[in-house]
């Protein structure tokens, strides 16, 4: 299983160390019509990344901030002056990286395993590309957890795949949580992209998820390449498809778990968990134990949500004659409000699949598979 | 209250008769960035006018079908041959306008109301001019109906006024059940600009309404040109606003209503009244009773649903440099499927408004107000 390589780009990839650090990213604004490759190799350059969504995707987001925390010490030691003043530096720097996305738990999750990681080492002189190597180690452990959460996914698939006799499994999917969110496989999609090449029968309907239309531009885009049976649908679809039975699971990512299982995802995914709800149709939410905010229980009361220009609602980003063009969809004027995440309450998820297994969306059921969590102050 | 004009363009009027009766509509295709007028003349300028969008919104598709029924007499009449001819000629005619368009029952209204009317009328000659007087009617008496849902819907909205204690009523609509659904005052919006004109502080959230963004084009452009607050957000936005309190009511229109209370409106709807109920917000459909249809009971089963063109998905239609554009937003060969509607279960909706009044959606209500229904078939 391992062995076998996904037909789609990689969204993330580290330069051969020199003199200056660097790594290189796919831009994702461009897909699906151009492929335009970044190098970053400044904190300033990560967290510009990150705001402006050149890469996105939660756990993309903290491997991007592991590399940027590198970067943090490279250009801290190449400040003049006393270690004390070197390590000011670099908090500042790193305060920035912090600050490019607020709802994302993994970007913080990054920058503290990067600090931890950074205390247990002894030559400053060697730091930064230790620092480098370490995100490497993060970018590598990414791609195989997301491989389990397939893995564990695949499991439900089957079982859905035997009921249905050779039907397709109709999955339901919200913006994208795919490959290109990730390093490799996607959390919401690993389990596709495994029944898919285990030969089961499957259909995915990939929500366009407005504003940024990354369902379109992006799920829509790597289900293509590596040739899954899909079909695009405007956000409100979901609910019919569900009423007709057309669909039979729904898989989604998340952007920050609570330690009772609410989840805050794009915006829109607390639409479909309520229909799924309402339809008896199991909803599952996908994600890697670094999306878990352990510090926090009350999703709607405690999750940042980011809130977005105006300009990604009164306008709509797409090609016409080979050109990206941005087009008006409303009187210029007209204000509008771009929210980017909702929370979808515990209740309504039928489980969450993690790298250790699927378990329940509450504190029970997250603390069944991360045990050594007990200790933490929730 | 009658006297006031709303600064919102008409959607449809009747040109002086003369030899050739004929009408003329707003194409809104092109709004809100150009105000095109086409001038209908056949049954096949009101087909094609109904199929292609250049009119929408139930209540204003029977009154185009309306004059169409007359367009039909005045060519069939044109034919030579006998009185049975004609009369076959002009059933012909009168599928094809029938067919222009699924899911809003109000075209059969219509077309029966005129058939009803032929019914009554002696002097064959006349025959056109009487029913395109009679859908002169039709289209005044569509006016007063919207603004005694608009007076019913007022009282409602004073209400909630009271509670907010002058904090703005936030009303949420999805697509267009405006003016321009309608000949004037819309549906749900009726309550919206009498409230408006008699002062009460109100705020709307316009959802776009993907695919063809009717909420962006039609409903944000008449709600600003009657200066009314407005924000634009993607259909996504809705959960989240209500879990967050920044809803306190929910008016859609619809296409169809079943004798027990199901309500079939632009795909999407369903997702809103579920969060509306999840939240406790009250969600009200506004209709005029030709939207009511008494011979079907099961929405989910019985209402058809049209399926549009893929394109509408895969492409979306916004203005640049002064120009309409198509933008593709997915791989050019990306499957997509595009539905027009949804149903939302009776369970779901606090409160049908009517001409006639507020009832709840179910058969004891509807019957209530309408108690002449008794003796249809149900």
């Amino acid at each position: 299983m391992e062995t076998v390589q996904l037909p789609i780009p990689r969204s993330i990839w580290p330069l051969p160390a020199r003199q200056t650090l660097a790594i290189e990213i796919l831009d994702q604004r461009f897909l699906p019509h151009h492929t335009r490759v970044n190098r970053l190799e400044t904190v300033l350059d990560c967290a510009r990344a990150i705001r402006d969504m050149e890469v996105r995707g939660a756990p993309l987001i903290g491997i991007t901030a592991a590399f940027g925390a590198a970067f943090a010490v490279q250009e801290a030691k190449r400040l003049e002056g006393s270690t004390h003043e070197w390590q000011t530096a670099m908090g500042h720097l790193i305060a920035q990286l912090r600050a490019a996305r607020p709802t994302a738990v993994n970007l913080h999750w990054a920058i503290e395993q990067q600090l931890a990681y950074m205390a247990t080492r002894q030559d400053d002189e060697k730091l930064a590309l230790e620092l480098f190597e370490h995100a490497i180690v993060l970018m590598d452990e990414d791609r195989e957890t997301c491989r389990r959460i397939g893995t564990h996914g695949l499991g439900l698939m089957r079982q859905i795949a035997e009921r249905k006799n050779g039907e397709p499994v109709n999955i339901l999917t919200h913006c994208n949580a795919g490959s290109l969110a990730v390093v490799a496989w996607g959390t919401a999609t690993a389990p596709i992209y495994l029944a898919h090449l285990e030969g089961l029968p499957i259909h995915v309907w990939v929500d366009e998820t407005r504003p940024r239309n990354q369902g379109a531009n992006l799920t829509a885009y790597e289900l293509g390449l590596a040739g899954v049976p899909h079909t695009l649908i405007a956000d409100n679809t979901g609910g019919h498809l569900m009423q007709q039975g057309l669909v039979d699971l729904c898989l989604v990512g998340c952007d920050r778990v609570t330690a009772r299982g609410d989840v805050a995802n794009k915006v829109g995914t607390y639409l479909k968990a309520l229909s799924a709800n309402d339809n008896g149709i199991p909803f599952y939410v996908c994600l890697p134990s670094s999306t878990i905010d352990w510090g926090i229980q009350d999703g709607l009361a405690e999750i940042p949500i980011e809130t977005r220009s105006p300009q990604e609602v009164r306008y709509v980003r797409g090609m016409v004659n080979g050109q990206w063009q941005d087009v008006l969809i409303c009187p210029p004027d007209t204000p509008a409000l771009n929210i980017g995440f909702d929370v979808t309450p515990a209740r309504l998820i039928t489980g969450l699949i993690t790298e250790r297994g699927i378990c329940q969306a509450n504190k029970e059921g997250l603390r069944s598979l991360f045990g050594e969590m007990q200790d933490v102050d929730v």
